[in-house]
């Protein structure tokens, strides 16, 4: 009985020393755990009370539009070189890159005349990259059609013609990406395929979720096989009204005048600010959005706001005292909107200095209540990544799934993520490319719980890795 | 071998017949599954495209708000009553209900003065329910205190003064309904509890969680045990200036100038339509909210907008031709705000008939774009609900977790399940009772897509039973 006694008490200490490490490591996660949940509710409650990345939204819409190689562009470059500098960064700096150049110039009208002493002046906006009119203005009669299908059809009416794209956005669907993408074709193409059927110029229904006289902008591309003729974008109520006047005459002609133009290219730059990660400091966790902008409104949900969320996840590392295991860099890349030479110089760039871009996030969907992350990576860190929506959902991100990230992020190499975030989007295309994109309409709570959404994730990522 | 082929055979059909019944069940299950899925999907295509609520919105909105017991309030109820009739209902009817009425008057005043020449007046608004002042106003000094207790500290200096409730909406919380419920004791108890340590009147803080002026009115609640003193809410800009202002000078005195009353009660109803059920018309499938709203505005958020979205429910079974195989009854409860009357006479009511509310929806939070529902139900209901979410999910409801539901259903007794339709609410507390709580406020898209989101869940709840 003693010699049972004592053979069960040496089994107890054994199997106690051996299932040691095993409870160290439960007994530690527990403890990151408790850490991380702590740092997760200083992080929302920090961005929701001192709303310090919508102040700074104040201070760079006061600037104005940054379209591509503008003066303003190079004035908000520098103010966010100076706001990462104020942050605290260990480094920042600009990276040069030549963008093209486009001026909307004083002119765009486009003129119905119904008699001598009855005119109707329509509610447009030239295109990005469109040529302008000859001074005169150049005046036709109009094809109405819904798409490039139809106008093949119909190529027979077509030449001498301005070719009047109709085909609206398709309000029915819940995905407003989806309707968007289901109607650009038209805004980015229209003009070539107008004229390789003889059209004379192009007029392009606004793809917009929203029903007003607002022109919605945004780039278009000529063909090289294709002579260019110019081509706008029209408010929903005068492309209604024009359709309807089509009708009652199909012989109607429409006088367009635009002076807008294509400069040389221009020196400008991505801005680059970082905070150097403490373990890790090869890994690079990316955060960032596209600060060039188109130039109506202030180009407040597309993509300022997205762009200062991800500058106030760097902030937010910085007032909480939070130090970082791996490297935080927010880069703020210019010309998504018309030629992506800012994400391409940067993909190019650090591709060959091998940098270790171990996730990137990019924000450009514009500002609402946080819903998830698309992200694209391997089933397994998907499921890893899926653990922490405990966390993340005190943020109100409800899901983490497969789904494209972003237009500037997708150019970087070897990844083992690349997130996009994923706010509420109904509103975005109220505001999108047009006069309706102002500050005064983000919500300040909803930008900072997507602040506080993304920065998060960025903790998550920088203490557990991937 | 023969005989073996022939019991082979024989056993083959056998157990074909014997699965039958199974294979059937499970080809049923796919065809529902289908059918289902075919009108989720027909159910968002229609309300995105056809805005018909919002229409509905803008009609009511124009009557201008309901407070219980208000000409306007009647003739909404009206306006009501002849909708849900158009939409086709089999039946619809007004079940009377005898409410309080309270009148805000003409006065309402807080000034404050500096010297002979110079003076502020505040931005207040009487709470309803609240006495007004003598003719000449009640002029004091004020007394600021964040909370009860800190008042029951300072009750030695209380007698005679204002006392001024200036704990704010903590806008650090992810939660705002929370922060809402953290700060409107001292709306709802502020002028009881000033009373009882000699206050003359209260000035509360507004309870919103947008920072400017405009006063947030709500319903305030007497002691039979102390006196009634008068009590009003001030905008966030002033209730700071005011704080401000008597740390200079504690001394400071205010004149606050009422002539809000309470009125005999007066006769109103709550508003019913109902399609039958075609298999069990017995179980009732309830889908409401409350009609009554503030005096400031026009009520569209609360609860305008969410009820209409309710009776929009009821349009879509006729318009797409849908018939339930429950009874599906739209119910508008009228005095929510300030004394749940239509709410208690109308459980009493369907309690004493002995009616079936199988489950009932209702929505109060609000229009923003979908999230989930919360439930009161049992663990096996509630695992059937959400075995619906995949469908659910079309119109971005994310989640049914047990929850609140809402102050009119909570009255009903013996419903299987009671839900709460949960919107995104960043934005709710700053239109919350006020003159910003107006149709320009309400998107469309979130309107239609949370009418959806109910009609959803009210079809599967008719086809499938719970």
């Amino acid at each position: 009985m003693k010699n049972l006694l004592i053979k069960l008490y040496y089994m107890l200490i054994i199997s106690s020393l051996l299932s040691f490490p095993q409870r160290l490591e439960a007994q530690n996660k527990e403890e990151d755990t408790s850490r991380h949940l702590g740092i997760t509710k200083e992080i929302i409650a920090t961005t929701l009370k001192e709303n310090r990345g919508y102040k700074m939204l104040s201070e760079l819409c006061e600037i104005g539009p940054r379209l591509s190689g503008s003066d303003n562009s190079l004035t908000a470059i520098k103010w966010a070189e100076k706001k990462l500098t104020e942050i605290g960064c260990d480094s920042v700096w600009l990276q040069p890159v030549m963008v093209p150049v486009w001026e909307r110039g004083d002119v765009e009208s486009a003129e119905i005349k119904f008699s001598d002493s009855n005119s109707k002046n329509l509610s447009i906006a030239s295109l990005g990259g469109s040529i302008g009119t000859p001074p005169d203005g150049i005046t036709a009669k109009v094809l109405e059609v819904q798409n490039f299908k139809q106008l093949e059809m119909l190529k027979e009416e077509a030449a001498g013609k301005i070719i009047f794209f109709n085909r609206p956005f398709d309000n029915s669907l819940v995905n407003t990406f989806t309707a968007y993408g289901n109607a650009v074709d038209q805004r980015v193409y229209g003009a070539a395929e107008a004229a390789k059927v003889g059209g004379v110029a192009a007029i392009v229904r606004s793809v917009t979720s929203k029903y007003d006289n607002t022109p919605h902008v945004g780039v278009m591309f000529y063909s090289d096989t294709v002579k260019q003729v110019p081509t706008a974008a029209i408010g929903l109520i005068d492309a209604d009204f024009l359709s309807a006047k089509l009708k009652e005459n199909p012989d109607l002609e429409l006088t367009l005048k635009m002076d807008c133009k294509n400069l040389p290219e221009a020196q400008s730059f991505n801005v680059i600010g970082e905070i150097s990660g403490s373990e890790f400091p090869d890994e690079i966790l990316l955060v960032g959005g596209h600060f060039d902008s188109w130039d109506k409104g202030d180009g407040a949900h597309d993509d300022g706001a997205p762009c200062i969320q991800t500058m106030e996840v760097l902030d937010i590392f910085k007032r909480l005292n939070i130090k970082p295991k791996r490297t935080i860099r927010c880069v703020l890349f210019i010309n998504e909107e018309n030629g992506s030479r800012g994400a391409k110089a940067y993909a190019k760039e650090t591709d060959s200095l091998k940098l270790n871009h171990l996730a990137a996030i990019e924000a450009d969907r514009g500002i609402g209540t946080p819903r998830g992350f698309y992200v694209e990576t391997d089933s397994l860190r998907l499921k890893k990544l899926q653990a922490w929506l405990p966390l993340l959902n005190y943020a109100n991100i409800e899901w983490i799934k497969s789904g494209g990230s972003g237009a500037d992020i997708s150019h970087i190499k070897n990844s083992k993520a690349l997130f996009g975030f994923v706010p509420v989007f109904q509103r975005y295309f109220d505001y999108h490319h047009s006069a309706n994109d102002l500050f005064e309409e983000v919500h300040p709570r909803e930008m900072e719980l997507g602040t506080a959404a993304m920065a998060i994730l960025v903790y998550l990522l920088s203490e557990e890795g991937l």
